[in-house]
């Protein structure tokens, strides 16, 4: 079946920001050659200049793929330097036992032996079919060479395009700012719309600027900020196998390098990676299976940041609640239902809700001011925010998620994931 | 709209026991009049000869409806003694604020004053749309008297159609057993197709037996067997504000009293019920809004029955595995998804997958065995056995659910709960 593209697709591709110190390639292996009748490049290679630091966030997940495994033992193994990082879509290399080892054993030897460089700088990853061993172990290490020759500045449009899926559009996102007194460049890349939860779901996400920072504050920022970005988006519930975010840092910009996590050089460094994660996290979500409404519920007046998430996650992924939306329903009945249900206990009488600026739940019951034909104009956006305050704190969080349409249906009934 | 016939209706209700010393009257309300030109019954009555015990199990939400609010008071100010249960469709009476208790507060006076019964013996349950207050607090109250002329034998069929809201069919089940020499009887009715969960989501169950056992036996009983039958069903993971099994014991068949939860002569009785909920259970799963799929996940080899539950619920209530059933297709590595995202913790090299008697997944891959033909003619049947083994104990647990459809989209976007 054919895909419609996502009503938020924009129309061209943003201009990202070249970063000092990276090279890419991208390729068609043919994974959707059989498929279908189109051919599309689905696989990148990206390579580092020496020096390059680097830190990831991994799914979650008892069943992770061969690929993430490999990536949370290199990063410890190589002490967080990277090299090189490889990239297929079309078969996720999940659930494939010792064969998925062996595919990546082939194609790590092929890495090194290609750009000569140290096993454990090399990053892999795959996002498609799960459970479907590749024709051969050396599938992808046998295409190295063809990718290498190739390798150049990277056309971010290109490698973006590579790694899809099911999604309608490439996601990337730029941002700049001053470490020191020099200026440092930050581009991510991202892919993903289905199978999006709270723990980072069939999302694969790279993010390479040319600062200068170690390892270990790499990876102390990419965490904090995959919880409000990444990990704060929710397509349909469901957590993949395959999830990825890594950051690389090749320090080309010649800005000091920084190794400690409470730098106040950092700090518009970290302002900056924030909100482009968040942007990327937003396209994902925009571009979420069927999705036609990009939703935000804001949760405040909780004990804790922790439990307003909860809340909000269980607002995001109650199918009720989606579905209504999808209909331009404003059901908040429902909004109190999945808060209710989150197993997080508050007094109901001191719960507020607004869609919008429009107050509909006032301490425990329908606001006297609720007025149907406001609250039901809101659900009819395209944009909507939901606003639920529990009264018993000053802990908040937001979660983001889309509306849930019969096209989620038709997509993942026909598209083997 | 008008909602389909689930394809698991049957062509006629089944026919239940009568259970001495119960009394039941069905009438309607109205509440249907204003949505449609469909006039129904909404409301029921039951009274219970003096002696009646009870016990209930309610829903965990923190947004609980006042009438669930009430019947937890109830049994702990009663000790489990009852004499009336009223209950409508139509409204959920939840998230009603002050309103909410004014209506119960209104019902109770006009219960107890028409059958001269103690406060604490009346139960009371709302189901339908959340946070709409009713047109004044004494709407049901003041039709008591109407319901309390028309008490008589139940007519089960008519009491398990005036709880209905987007049921396609009433739900019902009986069963008979010894306790010492005597033989009792027990007959439940269920409503409830959306917002089904784990945690008995807008699911109302009244259960109704001639045995004379003590309320705290009662209790016993009937939370071990929730666990395993209304608590082990799913339809979407959306959980209610006003779920409620309870069940009732008169006493009249003439069998000892019961009044320790190990008394031998209860191994019957606790297997009737047992199977009754679990019949009821199914009944709800089969009218689930949309479904026209029956699945049971059966989870072992889990540390406890625990985790075989978590596991299980996370692959019941996957979106991404309900489409693909929906869709009639094998797509088994989505269950090895949302095995792997339910935050219990196993080694995925001893994972073991079967669809009925086919293994698809086999120590961690793809099974040798695996066919494709035999793996989509069972995904393509309507009643669908999908057994996991994660290979780390003796731990186990089956919960059921249905498929995800266009329909379930369309209702929820249709109908305001």
């Amino acid at each position: 079946m054919k895909i419609s593209p996502s009503p938020f697709a924009p129309d061209t591709f943003p201009d990202l920001l070249p970063v000092g110190g990276v090279r890419a390639a991208t390729a068609s292996r043919g994974f959707y050659a059989t498929q279908s009748d189109e051919t599309r490049d689905d696989v990148f290679l990206f390579e580092f200049v020496d020096g390059t630091t680097c830190a990831g966030v991994f799914t979650k997940s008892a069943t992770a793929s061969a690929d993430v495994l490999w990536c949370r033992k290199a990063l410890i193994e190589g002490h967080g330097k990277a090299k090189a990082l490889i990239a297929n879509s079309g078969n996720s290399n999940a659930f494939t036992g010792p064969k998925g080892a062996m595919k990546n054993e082939a194609t790590l030897a092929a890495l090194t032996a290609q750009l000569n460089i140290p096993k454990p700088a090399c990053f892999l990853a795959a996002t498609g079919v799960i459970g479907e061993p590749l024709p051969d172990p050396n599938y992808i290490g046998a295409f190295v060479p063809t990718l290498s020759a190739r390798l150049g500045p990277p056309n971010w449009e290109a490698c973006a395009r590579a790694f899809m899926t099911t999604d309608t559009y490439p996601k990337g996102s730029s941002a700049k700012c001053k470490v020191g007194d020099a200026t440092v460049h930050i581009t991510g890349i991202a892919k993903g719309s289905g199978m999006i939860a709270p723990n980072m779901a069939t999302m694969l996400a790279y993010i390479f600027t040319d600062a200068a920072i170690a390892p270990a504050v790499l990876d102390h920022l990419l965490k904090n900020i995959a919880d409000v970005s990444f990990n704060a988006i929710s397509v349909d519930g469901d957590t993949s196998t395959s999830d990825t975010l890594m950051i690389f840092a090749t320090g080309e910009s010649g800005a000091p390098q920084i190794t400690e996590p409470d730098d106040q050089r950092l700090e518009a460094f970290n302002a900056a990676l924030k909100s482009l994660c968040l942007e990327l996290a937003h396209q994902i979500v925009k571009d979420g299976e069927g999705a036609t409404k990009f939703i935000e519920i804001m949760v405040e007046g909780a004990p804790t940041d922790g439990e307003a998430k909860i809340i909000a996650a269980s607002i995001a992924n109650s199918p009720l609640v989606k579905t209504a939306l999808a209909a331009g329903d404003a059901n908040w009945g429902r909004v109190v239902m999945a808060a209710g249900k989150a197993g997080v206990d508050f007094d109901q009488s001191k719960l507020n809700i607004w869609f919008e600026d429009h107050q509909v739940a006032e301490n425990g019951a329908r606001a006297d001011s609720y007025d149907e034909d406001a609250a039901s104009a809101v659900c009819k956006g395209d944009m909507i925010s939901i606003r639920v305050n529990i009264g018993d704190g000053l802990g908040q969080a937001s979660v983001y998620t889309c509306d849930l349409t019969h096209a989620y249906v038709d997509i993942n009934g026909a598209y083997r994931t």
